[in-house]
This record gives C-alpha cells, structure tokens and sequence, in this order.
C-alpha cells in the first residue's frame, strides 16, 4: 500500500511529473538569435523575468534593460528616445517563462539577442536563454552605456554565429550529463558554473577553430573562457526543458516554475498549468559587496531559479563547497540545507548528486502541499541586483521564498480535485 | 616551549622543509623537446621512473618503452633493432628524479619527447614531465607498435610545439593554484585530472588559435579536450618543483620523493640529500579492469606520487569524490584515509585544501620519523600498468608503500644527527 507520495494528489500525478523532471535528457541544439527562436519576441515585445510585469511597474534593472534592448533593436536612436517610448507605454512585455525561455536577472530577451537553444533528445521541447554578457556592465543589471550596448552587437553579430557553428562542428552535448558532471566537479550549476564553463570551452573549442576564423575563433574562446557564468545559459535553459517536460498533468503538485521579477515572485505547478501564484519578491541574507547593503538591492530577480526548481542550484549546494565562499555559510550548512530541502520535495535526482555524501540524489520536484503543510518554503541561492539600473550585483546569498504561493497553490489544486470529485 | 614538529628532528629542519612545500610558488614555463631542456637526456641515454635500475633489471613496461625510445629517436630502424641495442646494454638509464623530472608509469624520457617544464616564480628551479601521450596503447605502458609512435611523433612535431607558442601567447598560468583550484573541482590531480584539463584546455585555447594553423589548433585543442590525463603531466611536474624546493636540508625529516620503478620503490628525503632508501615494489589494493588481475600487474611503477609527496593525490582523495569509482572505497573512507595521512605528516598546506571537509588543509610534509614511529607508511592513489610491454593499464587503487625505507631514512638521519653531535 504506502502512502501517497503527497499529501494532497495522487501517486500517478506526482510521479509523472518526477519521472519527467529525472528522466528527460536535454542536449545543446544551438546560439540563435531570440527572434528567429520564438515569434514571442519582436522589435517592441520583449520578454522579462519572473511572472508578468507591467511596463510601469518594472524595476530599475528591468526598465534600463529595456531601454537598452530599444537601442539595440534601433528602435530608438538614443536612450532618450528609448525612455520616452517606455514612458508612453509602446513596448509589450511578456514573460521569459510563457515563451519557452529563461532569462537571468531582469531576463530581457529582445530579437537580436543570442540565446542558447536546448531541445529534448527527442526533440519535442525546446528552450532557451540569452548568452550570459560576462562581468562588468550588463544588461541584465539593466545597463544601456555604450560599452553594454557594443558587447551584446559583438554577441549577436560574432559571439552567436561563432558558437552555433562550434556547436555544430562538434560531437552532441548531453547538457543534463553536462550538469551532472558540474556537480562532480564543484559546480551547483545556478551561481558556481566555472568548471562547466572549462568544459563547455574545452568541448567547443577544436569546432570554434575549425569553423571561424582566427580572430574571431579567439576572440569568442576568450569571451567564453573569461566569463565565470558563461555555463548559466546552458544549465538553465537546460532546466526550462525540464520543468516543462514535468507540466500540465492534471492535479501534480510538483512546482514547474520559481522565478522573481523585482517586484513580485511567482510560481507555476504542473496541475494548474499557466497559472501564477505569487507574493512580494523576498530579500534574502546576503553577502554584499563592497560599499553595498541592503538598501541598495533589487528583491528576487530573475528566472535562474528554475535551477532549484529541477533538482540542483542550492539543491545541491554541498555539491559546490567553493561556493559557501560566495553565497555565505558554511558546508555543514549547505547539506543541512539540502536535507531540509528533502522535506519538501517528492523525490530524488537519480542523474544529480551530492558527491561528498556518497553521491546521494539531489532533492527533486518540489511539492507545494508539502510546502503548505510544512510551512518549510524552498530555498534558493541567487546574485543580488542594484535597484538602480545599471549599477549591476551588490550581492549573492540564500534567499527563502514566501510560502504564500505554494500555499494558494496547493488550495487550489485541491479545490479542483474535490470540484472534480462532485461533478 | 611545545613539543618539536617531528619527534627526531629539529624544528627549524621541519619548518624550513615545510614552508618550501607550501609557500613556493610554480608557474607553468613552456612545452619543450626533453633534450633541449636537460642535458641528462641523450639518444641514448634515457630517463626512467623510480630509483635507479640496470638495464638488465628493467621490467617489462620499462624495457617496452626503451625499445619504443631507441626507435623514435633513429637509434634504431626496427624493434629487433632496438631490442639488440638493449640486450647489448648500449643504452644508459638515468632516474627522472636525478634530471629534474618526473614521468608517469615507466617513465622513460628520451630528447625528442615534449615536455611539459613547470619553474618556481623566481627562475630559480625547473622540473619537467613528459605531455601525457592520451589513452590506448602508449610509450608509459611500455608499447612500441607504430601506432604509439606515430602518436609521440606528432607529439614531438606538432602538439608540443603548439603548446609552447600558446603559452607563450597567453596570461601566465600560476600551477599551483591551478592544482589548488582542481581541488575545488573534484579532481585530486594525480588521477582524476578532468576537470583541471577542461581548465588547461581553456586557458590556452585562445593563444593556440592564434598561434597556429587552423588545423594543428584544432587537432592539439581535441587531442588535450579528450584526454583526461592531460592535466598530469603539468600536476607532477608543478609537485616536483615544490619537492625539489623542500630538498637538501640538512636534518630534516621531509619526504621529497616517492617513486617506484616496477621493481623497487624508493624515496628521498630533505635531510639525506641524493641517496635513494629502498624496498620491493609494493602491489596495492586494486580495482581491475575486466578480463586482468593481480597475476598481470607491475608492482608501483611511476614517478606520479610526487603529489602524495606534496600535499594532493591520495593526500586530498576526498576533494574528490568521483575518483572512488575509479580507485575503490566510498567517501567516508577517503576521508578516513586523508586523516590517517595527517598522523605521518609534519604540516598542513595552507593551498591545497579539502572543499568537503570545510576547506581543511591537506596533510603535507611526510615526516619518516613519524611513519618510522607509527608504522603508518603513506597511501597513494596509482594506475597499475600489466607486467609486459605495451598491453597497458590493467588497474587502478589504493596502494599502501612498505614502511622499511622510512625507517632506514629516520635511521640515517638520526645517526647523522648523533655523529654531528659528538664531532
């Protein structure tokens, strides 16, 4: 007999969307530009992170990515022109997660951006996300200075090409083998990603040489080799393929998206589909860099949670002892956390592990009835953005989600569970 | 007051030995012909692994890779050939360790072969390993088919000479640090170097593709990507500039090489200088590959614990949890290990450190008094060559060294001591 694997659904619900989550392989499709990936994206309807935003509610960093996005695109002459067609309100936002894309930080994906493309190995599902920019001013942050603006037309016009003609002239990459890898080599895949960075460069780089040309074949490996988050494309859309796989099945309780826009966090479960739950975007406890504090920080930005809402990230966080370093604490806390995280939960990676812990399985689909019964909300590690655009990360740390939205969720799924049992 | 570092030296001979270990630092030089970087080399005077060996003696793998030697080198136009030169005892031998070097396996060094030279920050000291052929048949097993070596001609020809200008076109590469930060990526650096070649790979790519022909780029960047021993060859010699640094101290206690040559193993210690204090060759706790077993293995053969020697391989097994597939035991028992290790060992390295375990320092600095009182010899990680030339790795474990020339080391030492005191 047993009992349920969740409180509040049946076993087959959950297990389908488990099995979805642990059983999917993704590989690495290609770098194309957004606008030719999705028709979601066009010269004046970018996508954002986190659940849907109006253009006046957007933060800082997603209002200056916007108006750098306008430059970009040439539909403003000038950040000036850019702002003025923000204030009127003449650009539409949707967001990255309800166009098969995933976008770090404010997440603006706008047409000539290069992304990375992910597919199921049956090639049924695709995802994507844009080519991280690297340190220093990003977009992201919500920077539009000519410098951010000349980097993203160097990795539309070179960066993008280089990589997707790498990307064909080599062997296939298993990316759910390429992140399974990065947790035995340290990495968490959400904010440590510089030994899957070296293999993604060492892997592409005899294509890159065979394909382009010097200079340029390069100048990309360099780009690609100096960036410590160049991986974070590739591990997040990787776990877009994945959290859409585990959607839509009726009455699963298993979380298919976590995600902030600044302003607002939202979540979306498999058994209410498209649906948004969401509360007020947290602040967690953070390391702050130097001269910045917390009244200087944008709350939870970003869709890169999508990490922890597939079995690694701070899921996996004492996979990547390095990384205490960055986000705070220490590694006994880092698998006290883990562990925690089993408590919400339906089940275990058998692809993702814990290398120092004998290689346990990563906790894997997190069940928002457990959530709402536990009052135990998921944690996540994430990069802290300025409020201001253009200012760019003030921090990283360990941020708790509001259990409100998997609270609602969990109501919600058993409000149609009982609506469907009357009828 | 406090009680001496080592029970039968002085605190300064340990001290001294100690700081060599940790603080010197080693960056990577260039890939050079053997025969241009040392004089020791000649057509027909070789470098092999362990302590010294007559020719007479040399085991099968050793004698393998000496006829493969005299036939890539023209001393020789066929195997038969070559295998005369031999059998006529026309080819001096050398120790590795006595010419500044180090080699995996047998170890044998001849002009032609690259090199990979690792020197200490200031110039003063050099050391040199051979650039890891890759897997399949190969010269370290003791193979001399044509295949092996139209392989170390291309090495010669084409991969040294493209690394040498790619190094030399990129940001120096500081070695030690690079060990350390393998160590954060789950590689132990003596044999899991994965992650540390994914790194080499992409710290060089760059100054590769501009630097060579498209072709020669291409095919030295896949032929390092796809090799995961690669990173050895740059992890040993690195060890041995720190060995070499911590050697000739008068009194001390410190172990500054372990090596075995398929017969005997032996060491060196700071305090003893050049002499060589030796046992049987141990065979360790394995696990084999399919189809071989203990009746097909060389006894310890390889220069490669050197990294035990400073602080990394066996010495830092549970920074790397992965390799217990490979050697056997789970991680529990690596950690268990790495603390026996502490118990012979004089320090701790303030580098090299164990991202599990809190970022604890590894054991560094074998002590023989302390190995001499407690009867604890030193464990390494090793591959385990097959006894007869050139069918290769049979085998991969822990391997336990005899405690005999330990004791024979801390005997020597302290009747040194004693005569110095009565003089």
């Amino acid at each position: 007999m047993g009992a349920p694997e969740s409180p509040g659904s049946s076993r087959t619900a959950v297990d389908q969307a488990l099995e979805a989550l642990d059983r999917t392989t993704v590989r690495l499709a290609g770098v194309r530009p957004a606008g030719e990936v999705s028709a979601e994206v066009g010269p004046r309807r970018f996508l954002h992170s986190g659940p849907p935003i109006g253009l006046e509610e957007a933060p800082g960093p997603m209002r200056g990515a916007i108006i750098g996005g306008l430059v970009l695109e040439g539909e403003a002459d000038s950040v000036e022109d850019a702002a003025a067609i923000v204030d009127a309100g003449e650009v539409e936002l949707a967001p990255c997660h309800e166009a098969g894309a995933v976008g770090a930080m404010a997440g603006i994906v706008t047409p000539r951006m290069p992304v990375v493309v992910a597919e199921s190995a049956d090639g049924s599902r695709r995802a994507f996300a844009p080519l991280n920019e690297g340190l220093g001013k990003a977009l992201r942050f919500g920077s539009y200075d000519e410098a951010t603006l000349e980097r993203l037309r160097w990795l539309a016009g070179t960066a993008g090409p280089v990589l997707d003609a790498a990307i064909g002239a080599s062997e296939e990459i298993d990316l759910t083998e390429l992140v399974a890898e990065g947790l035995r080599r340290g990495d968490e895949c959400h904010n440590r990603n510089v030994a899957t960075t070296a293999t993604l460069v060492a892997r592409l780089a005899p294509g890159a040489v065979r394909t382009a040309s010097r200079d340029d074949a390069a100048e990309v490996l360099a780009y690609a080799a100096g960036n410590r988050h160049f991986g974070l494309s590739f591990s997040i859309s990787t776990a877009k393929v994945l959290a859409d796989a585990a959607g839509h099945l009726p009455d699963s309780p298993i979380v298919t998206a976590m995600a902030g826009n600044g302003v607002r966090f939202g979540i979306r479960v498999s058994g209410t589909g498209d649906r948004w739950f969401t509360a007020p975007a947290p602040l967690g406890d953070a390391r702050w860099l130097e001269g910045f504090g917390p009244e200087d920080a944008q709350p939870l930005i970003g869709d890169s949670t999508i990490t922890e809402t597939t079995g690694f990230g701070c899921f996996a966080l004492s996979a990547s002892p390095a990384i205490v370093s960055y986000v705070g604490g220490t590694v006994a806390s880092a698998a006290a956390l883990v562990e925690e995280m089993r408590g919400i939960c339906a089940g275990t990676s058998s692809r993702f592990t814990i290398p120092p812990a004998e290689f346990a399985g990563t906790p894997l689909g997190i069940d928002v009835h457990r959530v709402a019964e536990s009052g135990t909300a998921p944690m996540v590690d994430n990069g802290i953005s300025h409020r201001e655009a253009g200012v760019g990360q003030v921090g990283a740390g360990l941020t708790r989600m509001p259990v409100a939205p998997f609270a609602e969720a969990s109501e919600a799924l058993r409000a149609a569970t009982a609506g469907a049992g009357s009828s």
